[in-house]
């Protein structure tokens, strides 16, 4: 509490100045953070014990075994069959036990490396790496502006625009927002090319049917100047595959899987697994079907391609059992990630999880939900963070304001993340001795040499007092992220690349547009 | 992130109804979680190791061995001088070498109860313990209605009547808005005679000038229908003090604390550590001091009276470079709580620390602040949590929404705290079983027998998909926390308080106030 003597001090320091907005500090439309990999070197929060662990790792070896797994995809059916796994072709279902999906899991490495078109943005998953992607797949768009819309190419566009901006954001993920006014059979060529043109960062491709997928591969192929070789030795890319929980993986997501890991490149499992609705009412529970629904897949992946980058993925959060409605950043949440990083470690495997939340627009919920999947995932030690900028409304709408009222968190969560110096000079025994009970810390010889880098800036944040942004127009978080993203937006200019190589990939686009692109039948 | 099938899956999931806004479940304003202590059994965040550790605290020696602190308080450096420390009269300077200060240090109880007027409010202090306390001492206090203005007596009962409505609000402590309306001379008396009206929950008294302190422990014997020696037979209510950092301890806090300690009465000890302003700019040497300026008090307490209840306060965060504006819930405020906690842990005391932000209005800057705050006192084990509601601008203002806000938070740390069920019947294989492939778990057995109970439900919080939130006129997070205050305060009821005791107070205040209450030239 602060004291009246306290608040009197705090008065003081609190001098009439203060930092204009933090726009254009150093040049920009913000002064951000340099592109960095944070490292989490903290121990994860453990919420069950080791043995408890255990009950949930053979709860999902019973469901393997037992129950079984439905795999709509007669390819995978055959794979498991070959492998000697108990295969229902009629029912489509799959039993394994324990033993060799164990043995699968086994093959998949701890830790991997992306490298996109540009080298310079590499990202490693596994171990201590934290990395964000950007929002993923809302059909719609907001902004203060022009308010809630479905997405359409120029949102598309913006928000990969964003995603390259933002160096706290490592890769560009799924559609940041789905462009609905280009039609499906081709919206994967202009999406990915715009993405492949506007970032230069580690790309997705969704996994729905095999032309979206070969035609991502060979795009990402092209925009890396890769021979066909050269991209089937290491990951260039990703997907990230749901299972339709309960105990289901559908054809068109097992189909993507599969093709990217016989090129060797990474697949994120995660399935979709609210508590209370696609699976039990209990966290335990819950996790242990994800458990089930993930090695299930990362066992495939391995018959077919040992070593093949696999990721667990937990979305497990509960529903709002009045409603039915999913409910995200919530006290469930947070320990449901918690447990899945232990399940995550169990197998050895990199953990991806979410900043998620339920609100409707930028406020107040919307940050503490979106505030605690983020510690959630930092205690957890997730090593990616989907949807870490941009998430409304439980997916169901990207916006503009909360990418950057994100980021702004993000870049506080890397800062977090920077070891804390203890050296017998950081301690400051001699500053202190200096400055003596009767002086103060602003001028001293240890603050003079460390302040312009001694603290996190932020830039949406606003420290001024109350008068002076009363003076200023009182402009709210909302508000202020709103003048950020245009001016980003307005200053953007996207990564060089060698206009052979953008020829190439237009002149890919142009032929598989002719040629009717992908079947929306699917 | 959400695929297209999962986003389809999540539709169907949030069902066009909804929860009405919270309001009325089960009765009354908001249907809160019941009164609970809450226990936080994770392990800790440890920024820096065991060595690092006892880097700080050789630090902290060598400040009170070869530095010093100024003690502008005769009797104490009477105290200190007949120990045996080293006392400068004419400086005011108190050194004392580590065996001194660790033998008294260890004399401080590792844990402790505070029984209020009702002993069914009594909290402990210590251990696991995590303990909310309301808003402390701001100047002003904010409402969307009426803006903001002048603290007064009406909004301090108001916010009395909030720290007692909310079963997440533990201890009522510092004035949550000064009454400036009530002449200094006696404003303590009618505030602290509402505040024993008002709450039945453990009370504070600032530690300003001797006719306070003595009031208020009158007072709390009074409320507690206590004889003299019950009073001073356990821990009744609370001081908390701020040292005027760097190095010095006031007379009227030191006066305060010893009066306390000498009736058994706990003392918080919290320096006013701000980095880069009263402290050095590393928070390893901004921690050092405050750790300093916490053990010489406490050696003074137990010098007084061995066993003196007393806590670790920290407060250290840093300040704005350019501004010299304090900054709160910054990734330095997160680390300097942690460590606070690493070094409470390693002299057995019990730890206090703050739900702080600098933003002036309840937006998402004030949201994301606390939120770290919080998740800053949960991961460092703080004890006790100051400000925990209604805290904007630095401590400058009490904001009414800001308090509902908080509580929501706060009650989602609470439910976060209990431990996650790991049974066989959690991990519910019988469930998976029954539902199938095919099938969702809103109907199952396992469900229908735990739906009520089984996640935590807020009640500010709205899931309620956007449409059906924009039909009920698109209410955002503090125009529905005004509403919630409103209702509050409308239906508030004064806990149970015998007759005759209430007269004895009321007789006691007009008695004081005939005397002509407190000196005001302290």
């Amino acid at each position: 509490m602060l004291e009246a003597g306290e608040e009197a001090s705090q008065r003081r320091a609190r001098r009439a100045g203060g930092r204009a907005g933090n726009l254009r500090r150093g040049g920009g439309a913000i002064h951000q953070m340099p592109w960095t990999l944070p490292q989490n070197r903290d121990r994860p929060t453990e919420p069950i014990d080791a043995e408890a662990v255990e009950r949930v790792h053979d709860g999902a070896m019973r469901i393997l075994e037992e129950i079984g797994i439905l795999f709509l995809n007669d390819e995978a059916l055959e794979i498991f069959e070959r492998a000697g796994c108990d295969v229902d072709m009629s029912e489509q279902r799959v039993k394994m036990d324990r033993a060799f999906v164990m043995e699968q899991v086994q093959k998949a490495p701890a830790s991997f490396t992306i490298t996109p078109r540009n080298p310079a943005r590499s990202v490693t998953f596994g171990g201590d790496a934290m990395l964000f992607v950007n929002v993923s797949s809302p059909p719609n768009a907001m902004d203060l502006d022009r308010g809630r819309r479905p997405g359409d190419r120029e949102s598309f566009r913006d928000f990969v625009k964003l995603t390259q901006y933002f160096n706290c954001i490592h890769l560009a993920g799924g559609y940041p927002v789905e462009p609905i006014d280009i039609h499906a059979s081709i919206r994967h060529l202009d999406a990915i090319q715009d993405k492949l043109l506007l970032t230069d960062k580690v790309v997705h491709a969704y996994s729905l049917g095999k032309e979206r997928v070969e035609d991502a591969m060979e795009m990402v192929r092209i925009a890396g100047g890769l021979s066909h070789e050269e991209f089937d030795a290491a990951p260039r890319m990703f997907t990230n595959i749901n299972s339709s929980s309960p105990l289901k993986h559908d054809f068109p997501m097992l189909d993507g899987a599969m093709r990217l890991a016989r090129r060797g490149q990474p697949v994120i499992v995660t399935p979709f697994t609210l508590s209370g609705a696609m699976a039990p009412v209990t966290i335990a529970g819950a996790v242990t079907q994800q458990t089930a629904e993930v090695l299930c897949v990362v066992a495939l992946l391995q018959l077919i391609r040992p070593g093949t980058p696999v990721v667990y993925g937990s979305f497990t959060s509960n529903v709002d059992m009045k409603s039915g409605a999913p409910a995200f950043g919530t006290p469930e949440y947070m320990r449901a990630t918690q447990i899945s990083g232990q399940m995550a470690r169990r197998y050895g495997l990199p953990l991806r999880a979410s900043n998620a939340c339920a609100a409707n627009v930028p406020d107040g919920q919307a940050v503490w939900e979106s505030a605690f999947s983020l510690w959630a995932c930092a205690s957890a030690k997730a090593n990616v963070v989907y949807h870490a900028a941009g998430w409304l409304e439980g997916g169901l709408t990207a916006s503009y304001e909360k990418f950057v009222m994100d980021c702004e968190m993000l870049q506080q969560v890397m800062h977090y993340m920077k070891p804390v110096p203890v050296s017998e000079d950081d301690i400051a025994i001699e500053a202190i001795r200096e400055v003596g009970p009767r002086g103060h810390f602003f001028g001293a010889t240890h603050t003079q040499a460390r302040y312009e880098t001694a603290f996190y800036g932020p830039f949406l944040s606003d420290w001024r007092n109350y008068e002076r942004w009363s003076l200023d127009g009182a402009i709210e978080t909302p508000q202020r992220a709103n003048r950020i993203w245009k001016q980003i937006l307005a200053e953007f200019e996207a990564p060089p690349l060698d206009p052979a190589i953008a020829e190439e990939l237009q002149s890919f686009v142009e032929r598989r547009k002719r040629e009717g692109g992908a079947p929306t039948d699917f």
